[in-house]
């Protein structure tokens, strides 16, 4: 964990070198991921079937391809009744936020008498990659699934890898109730490379998200453009914004939740007291060996955590932005927390206020939890239901409206050296009575 | 030119090799356009010297590093009257149009008492790519640096190679019309390079949009993530459905207007008249030796033309959805161009009625004409200005609220195994009077 003090000499250095030395994945996989799905275009489910027997230990023939529907259906009647109603709640909340966020179609008519829009669709169908192991999170099967479904995708797919043929009910419970349309046990960057070419079985869809290993996101930027993808996503971040009338253990327990997620996370805390700074470092100390994933979060706080004594909290908020971060906490009372997040340029998601734990945007707050990260809230958002549509603008004109602009379409199809633009214009406004 | 029949027995597999053999580019620049990017980031401003000494010929530091401007506001004031009023038209028309694009930030209060919302920013700065040579058009100009300017960026920034030195003038009129900060005449992969991880003299930006040749499209495709870009692009495309009460000139221009930008732009007919078919063959045959640009609308069309009769019009649009278009024209009566459009999915813009040629909207309609292209319509959109946004999802909770959905973040931390985002949720729990 480093310490830094914005008073000390060295600070802007220092604060340089946490913003910028952070690397995102030293594996360089591009080739092998290359080899991947040119195979799989070529050779379509033999190479998924060969592929699964070497990753994943088990035959598609023999186990089956697909998870059928009914068997997603079982696996939610089966949930502990706490866990059903929990994800029921979440998937009710997530649903809601994103119904608001669907975009108007416009149509209208301009000064002139033009006629002018933008009319919104889902794309026919949608990818979701859900991770195998450790990161098999129903939560992000959720995230991924209703925005589509409320983008009114007709077709959901989801490709999941079951190690040694074992799917994990509490996703496949989340698949039935986010609306899956079919579920296959593939997974990797082959899986990504079905999804965007299609096989025998699987037919190809428009759009591929989902988190995944180095694997999974390279395939997808290689296949960015054949399919639409969301972000690149890198390791998670949170950046706590907290004053020292904070439980230090409480934020803590914040900076812990997003370092037992990987040895790569990231965990700052920016505060103006540094007694404060010292009582939670201290307290994250007390709390890693409680807890089952301490090894996780001990290697991901010393190898990227930081401490960051500010002279005041608005100071943090300029070297705040500069880290852009995928989370940040604002842990102050309720009129300078907005005070400060009105200042705040370049973040994913911001909570606000002491009672705002960002583990609540992970599953239940409804907004969704797939975010920018490494510094990429500069220039983008989280997912929502446009990442699942397109626009179509249109235009139509009369003879009034195109005698009012059309000469002007002219004149710069000529300066631009393109005769046969402004040939398409000339040839209507001859026939026009003006 | 192809000709096609919908009614020919081997007419499926003849519109399927249409849709799927169409390269985009059959040069691999991949392996050159990483040298360059790795040689920009290492040596800055030396690195863009030399590649401009080498492919535009000229010396940087002689010539001057960068267009003022002044420059650009002299250029606009020495334009030909009517280009600067048909400038001016397009530019505000642009505007309007990209204005009513803004999208509004949501701050409410659900069922619970949480306070939910999203708020959209402007990103820092933007750059801008324009090509030099054949394809440096000031509608480019305004059509990337319009929707930024409108998005609220602050600094935009345009580079542009200017072979031999020479800069071409209705660009920088074009520049200044729009609002650029600032111009280097800098261009290629190098420039691309340059904007993403910024030099001694040019500061990064945080998006790049803008058309380029295959050295600047993949340079895009590769710094995605370091920086935002618009969609990769590829060569434009028109479909036209028009029925035999148009006149086969005006059909014959409006797919030449696509033909001569490039031979591998594509143009297609559909129609319900062979007769009418062969009449737009003809007029096209009839056209391309009146003017300048025959040589490139000859190759276009005979590599990439296709005339299709189909049994309808209404049978037409599921065939064009396949190809997903750039660019569709309805040239039909109004109510049946309404009709038409209804059943369309999968298009980039779209031109209604007899009177609304294509090339308005490449100039003076509003709507951008910076379009998905190689079906790429089937899942992306036009330039927009929320391409030079983000959006910042927030969350505030009281006691109240927390009390209401916290259970359910724990119970769902736990079934995932991550035991701190669990905690971190429990400890403010426990702190309310619930």
């Amino acid at each position: 964990m480093r310490r830094l003090d914005a008073s000390d000499p060295g600070f802007a250095a220092a604060f340089d070198a946490l913003v910028h030395d952070r690397r995102e994945s030293a594996s360089d996989v591009s080739a092998d991921v290359a080899a991947i799905i040119a195979r799989v275009k070529a050779e379509g489910d033999a190479a998924l079937a060969d592929y699964t027997a070497r990753f994943d230990r088990f035959d598609l023939d023999a186990s089956g391809w697909s998870i059928s529907k009914e068997e997603c259906a079982a696996a939610y009647e089966a949930l502990a009744p706490e866990l059903r109603v929990a994800l029921d709640l979440a998937a009710e909340r997530i649903r809601a936020y994103h119904a608001a966020q669907l975009p108007e179609d416009r149509d209208y008519r301009d000064a002139v008498g033009a006629r002018l829009g933008a009319r919104w669709r889902g794309v026919d169908a949608a990818g979701v990659y859900v991770p195998g192991g450790r990161a098999a999170y129903p939560s992000s099967v959720l995230m991924n699934v209703i925005p589509a479904k409320v983008a009114g995708v007709e077709r959901i797919v989801m490709v999941t890898p079951t190690p040694d043929g074992w799917a994990n009910p509490v996703v496949m419970a989340a698949a039935h109730i986010g609306g899956v349309d079919e579920s296959w046990r593939v997974g990797g960057a082959h899986a990504v490379a079905a999804l965007a070419y299609g096989t025998e079985r699987i037919a190809p869809v428009d759009v591929v998200t989902g988190p995944g290993n180095a694997w999974v996101a390279e395939a997808k930027r290689q296949l960015y453009g054949v399919v639409g993808i969301d972000m690149v996503a890198g390791p998670s971040e949170i950046v706590v914004v907290a004053d020292s009338r904070n439980d230090p253990h409480v934020i803590a327990a914040d900076l812990m939740s997003q370092s037992e997620h990987d040895p790569t996370s990231q965990s700052i805390l920016f505060t103006d007291d540094a007694e404060f700074a010292d009582a939670v470092a201290a307290a994250v100390a007390d709390v890693i060996p409680t807890l089952s994933t301490a090894a996780t979060m001990q290697a991901s706080w010393a190898d990227n955590g930081a401490v960051i004594v500010v002279p005041t909290l608005g100071a943090a908020i300029p070297l705040c932005d500069r880290l852009a971060p995928e989370h940040l906490e604002l842990a102050v009372d309720p009129v300078e927390a907005e005070a400060l997040f009105a200042q705040v340029r370049h973040a994913g998601s911001v909570f606000l206020g002491r009672q705002t734990p960002e583990a609540i945007g992970d599953y239940v707050a409804g907004p969704n939890h797939v975010l920018p990260t490494g510094r990429r809230a500069r220039f983008s958002s989280g997912l929502s239901v446009t990442d699942f549509m397109k626009r179509t603008s249109f235009l139509a004109l009369d003879d009034e409206s195109l005698v009012a602009i059309g000469p002007a379409a002219v004149a710069l199809a000529e300066a631009e050296g393109l005769p046969a633009h402004a040939l398409s214009v000339r040839n209507r406004l001859n026939k026009t009575n003006h």
